[in-house]
């Protein structure tokens, strides 16, 4: 029986990593649950889960809770320093991450620190401080395990096999929406047009991340720092179908993929069971006869300069990829408040990593600096107007 | 660095056999070469790999090789005998075998008892004789490494994993040469259009097996006693890119796939060099953006009925899948004579399957036994006309 911190519970990640406990009652049990805003769904999944403690961001939203569980026994705590005891908290042995943006970050830490195995569905913590997490994890002798697709399917490509027998990870991509679209008609894509993802429904974030491939680029960083591999060995595919999730080819030609129907819920319980593989219950089972095609292209790095910049972030190194990664969160803020175009994102990301001076084997705390620093910049570069 | 006996080194594994070991000279060494035939390459590749022992069919054959080696230090020997001796030769750690029919088995059971780890190519030993060859192989504590792509890619989504975690088995097959003909057209195939195979240039017992799908039925079977699977959780899948060898479903609804360019030196080198993967050294390199396209289909079974006869005589048992093997090596042996039609092939097998009664459990006679009375009730059948 594994017991589970699930730190974002009430996201699309959340949501269906309960599922996933939820059709395995003998494997698993939720030891403490933590929300950003959702009182109302935490409190639901309080309830039904019962957990030792629940966490939520805001402090009147946790007396309310508090209340209306008073008789449960179930505890309430609230703000960053609750999140972290929910994180650490000392009866789980694996915790689950999907918290948006470099606010994981800190909880995370205090969850290696706590000896606790990490599922990880956000890619910013491993982005800007994976070489950080992978030293603490070595140090505490935790399992870091991805939940995002592509990176599960990479790890299980590896299962089994010598990491000196690697020759590349070959990530996929759907390619976005704006895959087929001249980069003429780019400049005029809408914040609605690029929401309507053809394939997934997910936060608005993610949706412009995939849009503009940066979600692809910080892969490629991710991959890099969880699997320990330099940047250039590391490509992009672009399969639309989004079955393969990932390859591997090892130095004798032979290629490894991973394959599944797009559900989150297949990455998530692989990683929350493992080394342990359960029955997927009843989810639907990939046909490839009824898929019946895969289409495979490159990317086009002109027309989707994102994803260079990931690369150009990693071969940089230091605190280049927080830059990055926070430039990109204003850029993509700014493309959904109406302030800059589509096009623009790459541009402004691109001025302030430009304007970085990279600090090498950063500290947590010089992350955080060079996130605010990047931040501040942007705004800086956009309040004087240079558009 | 492996020793190898080479069990038919002038054919086409043989040959490639050979070029994976002179692209690896501080890895493998040749220790004896095995042919039927071809005098004049197996001289050839004495006088180049300088092994201890050669083995040639012919007696008359093996007195001029004699001579023309009686300088260096090479013994030659012939017949059954010999090729026992070249098996199981001392010197050697490893034999790969790839010699055509049943006629492979001894020498292949003598280098299992002489505890030679076995790479195999050719599939009727495991098909006949696969859990008598199982029982050897765990006795002698020699490992069973499969050469042919399917086997090889299943055995490579293995590695690491557990075999209680399988859901499914699921081979890949080009489809052949007469997957887009329909069933009216396929009576009139005739010889010339079934050795026209668009993809890889094979022998011709081989090639007619492609285009019938007893290929796949074969491999079925080979599959189900290599690991050691029940036969209905073993499936085919129509891939015509052949890219990718094989794939396994696991319990949670991942699927791992192995893929490559189909060049048979990857999974040779693969088994040779097991458990080591040795570089490519120059070979063609996949590249799915240049491959562009998969597609899939379910095998069209009323269409290809050998391929269901191979389902068939697995879940039987016994010795029924020698005598599918025998039936089958006689019927194509009469289409490329051009006694009987191309449609006619499974119904011929089928009639001898019929009259077939089962041996459970068998030994090696009693295997070797069934192939002869299938050879003699296949001609029985033929000599009195019952077309």
């Amino acid at each position: 029986m594994k017991k589970i911190a699930l730190i974002g519970s009430t996201g699309s990640i959340g949501v269906n990593t309960l599922k996933v406990i939820e059709s395995h009652p003998d494997k698993f049990r939720v030891v403490s649950l933590a929300a950003g805003k959702n009182a109302d769904l935490l409190l639901e999944q309080a309830r039904k889960f019962k957990p030792a403690l629940i966490c939520i961001r805001d402090r009147e939203q946790a007396a309310l809770l508090k209340s209306k569980l008073a008789r449960t026994g179930i505890r309430v705590v609230w703000g960053e320093e609750g999140l972290i005891e929910a994180s650490s908290c000392a009866n789980a042995d694996t915790a689950v991450f999907s918290v948006v943006g470099a606010q994981g970050l800190r909880p995370l830490i205090a969850a290696i620190k706590s000896g606790k195995n990490i599922c990880f569905a956000n890619k910013e913590p491993f982005v800007i401080a994976g070489e950080l997490i992978n030293r603490l994890a070595a140090k505490h002798g935790v399992k870091i395990l991805p939940i995002d697709s592509e990176h599960s399917a990479v790890f299980q490509c590896l299962e089994g096999k010598k990491k000196d027998e690697i020759r590349r990870i070959i990530l996929t991509s759907s390619g976005g929406p704006f895959r087929a679209v001249t980069s003429r008609e780019l400049r005029k894509v809408t914040v609605r047009d690029a929401l309507n993802h053809p394939r997934w429904k997910m936060g608005k974030k993610i949706t412009i991340d995939s849009a503009t491939l940066m979600n692809k680029g910080l892969e490629v960083i991710e991959a890099a720092n969880l699997f320990n591999m330099p940047v250039d060995k590391i490509e992009v595919l672009i399969h639309p179908e989004a079955i393969i999730h990932s390859l591997v080819e090892f130095i004798d030609g032979s290629h490894m993929a991973q394959l599944a129907i797009p559900d989150m819920r297949i990455p998530i319980q692989y990683a929350i069971g493992y080394p342990e593989r359960l029955d997927s219950n009843g989810l639907p089972r990939l046909d490839l006869t009824h898929v019946r095609r895969f289409h495979f292209e490159k990317p086009d790095m002109e027309k989707f300069p994102c994803l260079g910049l990931g690369y150009e972030a990693k071969r940089t190194g230091g605190t280049m990829p927080a830059v990055l990664n926070a430039a990109n969160e204003m850029a993509v803020g700014s493309f959904l408040e109406g302030k800059i175009s589509f096009v623009d994102i790459p541009l402004r990301i691109e001025r302030v990593m430009k304007k970085h001076r990279v600090v090498r084997k950063p500290g947590l705390e010089d992350i955080l600096e060079s996130d605010r620093w990047a931040r501040e910049v942007f705004n800086a570069g956009r309040s004087v107007g240079c558009r």
